[in-house]
């Protein structure tokens, strides 16, 4: 559960990054940047801020922001209700982000922000306009370097709440007081 | 078919575009850009320059340049070897864009490059940060304002191969002199 002004905060944060990173949004989209706690209470640990601007049966375009140092947890998109697992890539606009998957452990140049719950160790550091594709049902994890990051996101068809997150805690869809859903 | 100078000329005005809007691309996509002709041989009139950032046999992203007043003439994608058409959506990132759709007729404010093969008279005006989303099997074409523009593509997968054209004339596949495709 995140309090309506700690949420307030968090989409103001992630509003500066958008500008730049000069992404334009429409003021709708301004006024309901997803901001993904993850249950866990600690967003500007482990959290991540989004814009989704479209997600069809078939594909879908996020928009989303990392503040600095803050990490979107570990979790896999795994085949579901006879679909097959979501594909992903990542592009980076904005600032720098590590991006970890499942594969040879590498030289690592960030640490997870905790020793628990992070498995996935093969490193992918992903600078403004490089990107990369992750296959279904791949257990990643992703955390912004010191200036933040603003990354596009393109896939398959989105369906968060069938995300398998390796931290038991989590729960995927934000919860904010005084409203039902976000 | 397009000389090498004319190709060279068209993607560095795009690059012009694309840092008009901000957005970073790796030095292989600087290279690489497509140039759309259309076989037309009316560049400026009738084109459209491209960068495909991901194709997978699920979804697309492309970022799209059109200069200033050049229109993307009139297609649609139908299904075909099985699959469903393409269903796309345009995001305005840069200048504005004057979209055209199948349905009823309404008012515009610009008129296509020739009286010939354009149908579809159904207008959508998009500024930086507005979107539209075009279903399968439907005619449509797009012409950029007096500042040019530059719009994001988010899809299911792209086969440009099996596009339909209004024009019988066109080629969509460009050829440039001395490259079997690009």
């Amino acid at each position: 559960m995140i309090t309506k002004e700690k949420y307030e905060i968090a989409r103001k944060k992630a509003l500066e990054y958008f500008e730049k990173a000069h992404i334009v949004l429409t003021e709708e989209e301004k006024k309901n940047i997803e901001i993904a706690d993850f249950g866990l209470n600690q967003l500007e640990k482990i959290g991540l801020q989004i814009v989704t601007y479209v997600n069809t049966d078939r594909y879908c375009a996020k928009e989303m922001v990392l503040f600095p140092n803050q990490t979107c947890p570990e979790h896999k998109h795994p085949d579901h209700d006879g679909q097959k697992g979501k594909e992903e890539t990542f592009r980076c606009r904005y600032g720098r982000v590590y991006l970890f998957v499942e594969g040879k452990k590498n030289e690592r140049h960030v640490e997870p922000p905790s020793k628990e719950y992070f498995t996935a160790f093969h490193e992918i550091v992903l600078e403004p306009g490089e990107q990369y594709t992750i296959p279904p049902n791949t257990l990643h994890w992703f955390k912004a370097g010191k200036e933040g990051a603003v990354v596009s996101e393109f896939s398959s068809h989105s369906d968060d709440a069938s995300d398998l997150f390796t931290d038991p805690r989590i729960k995927r869809i934000p919860e904010i007081e005084g409203k039902e859903e976000i």
